[in-house]
């Protein structure tokens, strides 16, 4: 089948609209209409060559929503007209991380997906007689994609497509690792306050912190933090190393949690350094430069701080993402005010571009 | 009152075991006859002046048990004749960190602790007119010491206090951070069989752990550990880089929970390598070098490790202590074997040296 999709040839270079061939879905596989998909940072990683599961040419996104238009062999839960999100993180629901309870991720196809392949090992994507590879195993920018049904989330029909498309990653991130970390009464700092640190902040919110404090270098998300739940900000540009002494004035000597969404690895010394002693936690969010490392004083940690991470917000993505969506549904979570732009498909370098300026903050592809 | 106590005048230099004169007890202090004391590498790093909180001269030990001889005014909780462990930690029951659940820690009296003071700012040693410092607020290794009513935990009189000194430090450090970090059935490793790794050997024996490896770089504490739990024990002389792949093999994949009991900074960091992606838990007891920093890659934490620490196993000094201490009446939790040596406080140099050079386990000072 024709698709008109965004294909990044390679790092460095404005991305291709152009029409690709998607071959039918294969053995547990479905193939589904992107309806419409949210342009994130890790997207960015791969245009711009840093990101180590690229292989080009590709198609990026992983930001999706969409309907089922077929499923290949061997599919039992998904059926034509059935709306989906696709997953970067699938769940099989069978191996040993999905039957646990510590853990939502799955590695069952990873190393497929990590050389942009299905798990038989090709490609479904073609231009020109060449094979174009998937990216995160989702390629939503694509108006048709092919994705395991391991990694498709079912959701309820009635939740608008253009606008839950953005639970494929940032505010389930943000949501996610908010609801998992915080404890009512609790006070948090924020470090970063695009995609992801806004919908920690309204998870934050959500699961009842009292103080949350927002960190950025520019006041121009203060509006939107604030709206969404921020209760104090500190600009990083202007208090520049008293930032850690700022939050912990703020808080009766720390945080009881700190969300670092920057990927920058002296700020997530900062979630480190200005959470409370005795029961702080840094929870690391944002995706560091390759092979970069963070230090920290051991003793920190003897006197009780703990470092955490969270993938995908913590969420299983089959069986949790309803709950989520459901918050959306019932008018607890807000998406409208954050798409601050929506982009038809040959805009897609736009929509990258506002993303390199912080101009958006979330700018989302409408493909109808 | 005279005491005989072993007395630190300057790092590098033998004790001398001298007789202190020891003032009353102020308001809310009691005093306590010391019946006998453990030897802990943290009185050793006040030997060898890499100890921050040390100020000479001062009289060493904080892993003691004895008995209350007199009390100070204000004090509400203790009379003469109740069995004590003196604790570097104390537990006010009123600040904030005490009357939280998240953190046993309390810093009520810290500052002047680390001062090698009491909490009016005067020590109640004195050798020759000149004052003597209290170490760790406990200072055991003198036959009396005088310690703050909320850093003594009191026990029950049928507890042997010449094997019970031991839950002063090491066994509690260490059976508490198996206990509060181990689920039934776990793997986990431990690295270092000193005085701590060798309890939270039995701690995770105790907590359920159904795999319990061993790491050091001698086979000496082989057969001891084996008797507490160990199933598996790695060489990390023989094995060097291996000793994390070691691990993973024997584990499916990594340690559900990783101990560091050594302190050495390249050591916490295999401790954390070798957890198990997803959910694996680096937990953090040895004390590294002054300033020294630990490295990792965030992802492995954004891919579900978690780093976290330990102080004092946990254990809420004076509400806990009696929990661990009934365990060990009850024949869950053996002191006896690994206290290899028993000697007067004249051979306390000689009870250093064994422990520098790996010899003992623990050696105990016995006054009586």
């Amino acid at each position: 089948m024709g698709s008109p999709a965004a294909i990044c040839f390679e790092p460095n270079r404005p991305l291709a609209v152009e029409t690709v061939r998607v071959a039918p879905p294969g053995h547990g596989e479905a193939m589904v209409e992107i309806v419409a998909s949210g342009l994130c940072h890790t997207d960015l990683t791969a245009l711009d060559g840093v990101n180590a599961t690229s292989v080009y040419p590709l198609i990026p996104g992983h930001e999706g929503a969409g309907r089922v238009v077929e499923v290949g062999e061997g599919v039992i839960g998904l059926a034509p007209g059935d709306h989906v999100i696709p997953l970067y993180g699938p769940e099989c629901m069978h191996c040993r991380m999905c039957r646990s309870s510590r853990t939502n991720l799955c590695w069952t196809i990873k190393p497929t997906r990590d050389k942009g392949v299905m798990p038989d090992g090709t490609a479904r994507f073609s231009w020109d007689t060449a094979p174009v590879h998937h990216f995160m195993g989702t390629s939503t920018l694509s108006r048709y994609t092919v994705v395991p049904e391991i990694a498709l989330a079912k959701i309820r029909k009635d939740a608008p497509l253009d606008k839950v498309c953005l639970f494929g990653c940032g505010v389930t991130t943000g949501v996610g690792a908010a609801l998992s970390e915080i404890r009512e009464g609790d006070a948090v700092a924020v470090f970063g306050l695009g995609g992801i640190g806004i919908n920690v902040i309204q998870g934050a919110r959500l699961a009842g912190a009292t103080t949350i404090i927002g960190v950025d270098i520019t006041d121009r998300k203060n509006e939107l933090a604030r709206a969404y739940g921020m209760t104090d900000f500190i600009n990083a540009g202007r208090e520049g190393a008293k930032v850690v002494q700022a939050i912990r004035d703020l808080t009766a000597g720390g945080a009881d949690v700190a969300f670092e969404c920057t990927g920058i690895v002296p700020v997530m010394r900062q979630a480190f350094d200005c959470c409370h002693p005795a029961w702080g936690t840094a929870v690391l969010l944002g995706v560091e430069p390759p092979g970069a490392e963070m230090g920290f004083p051991p003793v920190g940690v003897r006197y009780g701080r703990t470092i955490r991470g969270s993938y995908f917000g913590g969420v299983k993505g089959r069986s949790g993402l309803g709950r989520l969506i459901d918050f959306y549904m019932d008018g607890e979570l807000d998406l409208d005010r954050q798409i601050t732009h929506t982009l038809a498909l040959d805009q897609v370098n736009r929509g990258f571009d506002l993303m390199r300026t912080g101009e958006s903050v979330r700018s989302v592809i409408h493909f109808e």
